[in-house]
């Protein structure tokens, strides 16, 4: 397999959907066998505390270190590194020439119509700037394709192996929030990057393959089509009635908990039992917005979210995201605001979930508010 | 939690997304367990041959039977069934009254935007009637949800616990396409159904709860998302090359078989290391089309595909789904082409993957075409 070929990125013209074919992340162990034998493996047996290279005294076990908190102490909290098996190659420079970014098949920009489909709905309608990298390839207007530049990270977000990101206090968590933010801000300054993806995989079937506590940042060249169409919505709603859609949304009725800058809601349309969506009751259409003192306010209701799926659904494997809103789209945008969606990995998307993109939930939202809201913690 | 409640169909504001809920599905058996306790499950310790309710002479431990194949005998070698745990429920009667279909929570329909909201772009760019169900709820615009009435068979393909789809010779695998299609048939004389998906799950981590070989057939009130996205792709395609997309998708590079009416790719952007579309070379919108010679033909292609999986992969978990036209839409539609699309489970949907929709494949498509081409299958 071509191991060696650096990634693309490539979309369907069939569903719109883009992918990207990175050969780098096979050579993740285990990551070629079967989901049946691998699937319910118990993720600390993938490192032990002896081996891990996330742990304190590991660093030289690691690819190259980004940052770490504090900076330049030997006793760091936190720490920003190179992902082992990025799924995007980094440029060889911070801005890469459009040789670096040529599509790797041969152009046909004799198609009018080509170049607005390239750029997602999203991206057009919202006026964000053209994509610097260049037009994409396309044999008969079928098939597309642009190198698979970019920046995928790793926040470890403690020294200690044993330690769950909820065992922290406030004030710590805030402090990986506050990384996150820092190394988002530094992969801006890369002009061809459009998103940024923040992302935690807890638990081997929810995707971790490393049990040390730890969350992923993937910079992206391109804008994913769940920011398109979330960004078209939430602007279509703007439109039609002036207000911000996620402004709006604080109801009683699914309402988990509350601090004073967040509150924590099961969404009315959940696609998974048990999500949770943790929402900024100001307006923030980008989270590098985020300011310390609200990063410790956050860090406490993650906290308090993260401890009650934990008692609730006996330490479930779960992902969570930041969806916040493009490069390129002005700060204080008033129709984009940003969150962090929860989801507990409780079934498995299957035939009828990848066919149709509909998900089927057997938890109504509204009886996982009362049961979330519930949780007794020990104290 | 809500058990007896029938199930809705909610409608995300913020992605656009369509959720069923239903809380039927949490009482199938281990579906609440944490995937990291249940997820390595041999599938084949659900249902031990002994108490299969599917096998042959069980038959009165399943729910309703639908039909039979061959109708009207004992020595069955097909059965479709009602679900015993169904994500959607059946309607009193075939076409429901708009009492039945009535909104769950309290209308608005001030907002004259309102009402093409609610119909994906979809259906409105494809002319497809209007869909009979009355409109749904929203409260302050911001969520909607409609009865969750729909059908959600099983097909269950072989009397026989232990033989798997691709043991059976083409005409028997031909035998299960065509009594697909006799079911679909059936399910469209319903006029509220608007889309047929047809699915199959082999393994616990893709999905199946039972081991015994079987398909689903759910009829759905809804188009659901990846459906529009597709058509709307294809419909774009049509109109500005006057070509049909599928039919032009045929390339020598990322053929991995052909016979008489089908050909078997790997898709350009595949989502999934070693994913598989069979397309009909013939062009054909609804896959209800299919007659009796070329479902013998494709019972064979796909047998192939299913056992060159099985020995490249060592019976991976997989899924695979028919992607079809809306009904509603006139047969011979020019511009969609109904297919199948084959998902090796081999690896996890996990954060990066929910955030944005993107997935990432490890295996570059043309380098899958290879490897399966090249599959020795015992003589």
């Amino acid at each position: 397999m071509s191991g060696n070929r650096i990634p693309e990125i490539r979309q369907d013209s069939v569903f719109k959907k883009w992918v990207i074919i990175s050969p780098a992340r096979a050579k993740r162990p285990s990551d070629f066998k079967s989901k049946k034998n691998s699937g319910s493996q118990n993720p600390s047996s993938n490192s032990s505390m002896d081996s891990c290279p996330f742990c304190i005294n590991h660093e030289h076990e690691c690819p190259p270190e980004i940052f770490r908190v504090p900076h330049g102490t030997s006793q760091w909290r936190i720490r920003v590194i190179q992902n082992l098996y990025p799924a995007l190659q980094q440029p060889q420079n911070p801005n890469p020439s459009s040789q670096d970014l040529d599509p790797l098949v041969e152009k046909n920009h004799g198609s009018p119509n080509y170049i607005p489909q390239y750029h997602s709905s999203g991206s057009h309608s919202l006026g964000i700037p053209e994509n610097p990298i260049p037009e994409v390839h396309l044999s008969r207007d079928l098939i597309r394709s642009i190198p698979g530049l970019g920046f995928h990270d790793v926040v470890i977000e403690s020294p200690e192996h044993s330690v769950a990101l909820w065992d922290l206090p406030p004030h710590a968590i805030g402090d990986v929030l506050l990384a996150y933010r820092e190394r988002m801000k530094q992969l801006l300054c890369n002009e061809f990057i459009r998103y940024i993806q923040v992302f935690k995989n807890h638990g081997a079937s929810a995707g971790a393959s490393m049990s040390h506590s730890h969350s992923q940042i993937m910079a992206l060249p391109i804008i994913p089509p769940s920011v398109s169409a979330r960004l078209d919505s939430m602007k279509e709603h703007f439109e039609r009635t002036g207000k911000c859609l996620l402004c709006e949304i604080h109801t009683k009725d699914l309402l988990i908990d509350e601090s004073a800058h967040f509150f924590a809601i099961a969404p009315f349309a959940a696609s998974f039992p048990f999500e949770i969506w943790i929402v900024p009751s100001y307006h923030s259409s980008h989270f590098e917005e985020l300011d310390s003192e609200k990063a410790v306010d956050l860090g406490g209701l993650l906290k308090l979210m993260l401890q009650k799926l934990y008692y609730q659904l006996e330490n479930p494997p779960f992902n969570y995201m930041i969806h916040t809103s493009p490069s390129g789209v002005p700060s204080g945008l008033p129709y984009s605001h940003w969150f962090l969606q929860i989801v507990p990995q409780l079934s498995v998307a299957a035939g009828f979930e990848i066919g149709s993109g509909c998900y089927i939930n057997p938890v109504f939202p509204e009886d996982a508010v009362k049961v979330l809201r519930e949780v007794k913690l020990p104290v």
